[in-house]
């Protein structure tokens, strides 16, 4: 219980500076692939790559993990908020991360996107203020498995769920392969990252994998009127009771996420998952 | 596997009184703020304080915990049933316990309050035979948390169950940390402990929360009808079987009540909860 | 992570001889009391007893495991099906079981029993490739119960389940005092074990028993069509796949199967369970 006194310090900090932020603070010159802003206690992470899809490149994670940091440290942010830019939330992984092969070869490409990968889900894992995920448009692989670590999910009802894992010659990640069947049950869990079916909106809400489906036009508006509410809320009962509810599996999530990470990265190296990613990328040219 | 034949003693004297006695026997005059009465095997403890919401005093827990006790070591008890009188199940804590200070200061109140709690929540872990709560109308609060450490839950079509621990400067009890992501998966849990949504009678049926909405006319009479049939089940059977789905969780739920209550001790005395109460308390008395 | 590597050698071996086996190889010369089939990586196990209710005899039980340990073993299996011989998927375990007492007296053939149950769940928890069950029409206490342990779970619309266990004086197995209420959440689940109450199709789909309930008519073709598809994926990816969900769970499974089968040997022989057997038997004989 130590650590209750030591959360609710920056907490009891944050009261002033959240009420009295009122103005919109874009912060987004250290960020290329997403943007960051700031208003009223409500941080927003927007996926900022339209044209490719908001696919994660090497250096998307890298700025989604830092903006995440970045908002769990301020005392100025109680709420943050996870979006995508255009039609599309996220397609996932940026398969074109796997095309740079470096001096060390694909062992060491493997290693490294694993390490990549698991430090990315550890700042969800952690992230210790309420998380908010904008699903406004359909959702692929990694950009899915997350939204099982976030607090709460808003989807408009064009939103779409799919993890292909096992076609594309790979495995779960972003603690999916313990957090879905939590969340949906494992049969459903199974349908997604056994079998790659597709979730609707609705029924991705009747899951209990979304909180709350809500019409396309003016999403943003309605998602970011609800994180200004949440944001005031006091902030102190926010984050104990956030961490009450997840004090339990916090090293299990972590565990979770390494195991899924090295399997991951013997995956990539086999030549079942290479030959899957290649047809993949040769029916896409065509 | 001792603890089976030990608990299956009891249970196996108890097969011929439960189905001599017919009649109800009101034993209420040991009780001042419920109802206990006893009817062929089904024990009813009825919160009787209507005027006050059905609200709980420390007086009130102490009496739902000893009536617990008396269930369970009766005999003549298969089942016991949870209500309330009048149109409101309970709301909850009464928070006029936060205003007689004892001598040792809020700390000293603060700490009793989380052994009364702790206490009264071990009662409902621990109860050893088929619990049934029957909501006929709203349910606030801790009344709400133990729910989901009973066995059935029957409603009313006018029930609602609403914790709004965040906005009161509290944390979450009653286990409800740890069994509610359990029973309505992580987002709905999240809604109800952290943002304070209400749940309708139907939804919490559609998430598992409910076994099953009843109408409100005649809803006390027809749970007890089903309250009867599950008392004719083999005693032995029910005893063991519902031990045989708890046991592993035991001793977690042991562990999380006690964190929780320990918490919760913590945020009673924190400026933000005290702050957030007479703010409620000061709505109310307009 | 070891065994990640062991497990991928036969898969990969399977890779040809799947894609090349496009006939039905009927096997059953081996087995009396089911039929086993091979099509294109796809094994069928069908309960056979169609005159008895597919209900499981001593050997039945030892056929089912003897077939899904063939398939697990066999490089040109990717998928298991399991299902019925006309109108019923299965009555579970044959009551005639009980009447052939050994020298040993009762005390052996609980002893005996609990063994025979303990290895039949086993080959489920164990078997390590895509677990399909259709669910051709109604299912009965153990065939119910290690559904929940299948990975997907296809049900006609004629379809529901039941484990009447406390009624009988028993107590639940097939892991389903642990998995059911994963799967379903505690308060369904209670209603099943504890209450007996019977799950329609529809609602079994609904609370994610069931991934899918299709027309009864053409059902099985239905199924198969699926299972050839589930067949075509990365057989590596799946199995790896398959093994990242479960293995956090496999020993908790282990343990509870083990438990719930010497809580059941203990229940055969008290008196309560004997005279609700025989009670049932004289109703049927009506």
């Amino acid at each position: 219980m130590q650590r209750n006194s030591g959360a609710a310090a920056p907490a009891a900090a944050s009261e002033s500076s959240a009420t009295t932020t009122t103005t919109t603070t874009p912060a987004s010159s250290e960020y290329k692939d997403i943007v960051y802003t700031l208003d009223s206690g409500v941080a927003t992470i927007r996926f900022n790559r339209p044209t490719r899809k908001n696919a994660f490149t090497v250096n998307t994670y890298r700025e989604v993990e830092r903006a995440l940091k970045q908002a769990g440290a301020d005392p100025a942010v109680r709420v943050a908020v996870l979006t995508g830019t255009g039609d599309m939330y996220s397609s996932g992984n940026d398969l074109s991360n796997f095309l740079n092969i470096p001096e060390g070869g694909p062992e060491q490409l493997a290693r490294e996107s694993a390490k990549l990968l698991e430090d990315y889900v550890a700042s969800y894992i952690h992230f210790p203020k309420l998380l908010v995920a904008a699903v406004n448009g359909p959702a692929l692989g990694v950009a899915v498995t997350v939204l099982g670590l976030a607090d709460v999910v808003f989807a408009t009802d064009r939103a779409t769920f799919k993890t292909p894992f096992t076609a594309l010659g790979q495995s779960p990640e972003g603690c999916s392969s313990y957090v879905f069947p939590q969340i949906m049950g494992p049969i459903k869990a199974n349908a997604m990252l056994l079998l790659g079916q597709e979730l609707s909106a609705a029924e991705a809400e009747r899951v209990g994998f979304v909180s709350q489906v809500l019409p396309h036009e003016h999403f943003h508006d309605a998602v970011h009127r609800k994180a200004l509410e949440f944001a005031k809320l006091p902030p102190q009962s926010m984050q104990i009771s956030k961490r009450l509810i997840r004090e339990r599996t916090l090293g299990v999530l972590d565990e979770v996420n390494r195991t899924e990470c090295k399997v991951l990265s013997e995956r990539w190296l086999s030549e079942e998952c290479m030959n899957a990613i290649m047809a993949f990328m040769a029916r896409k040219q065509k």
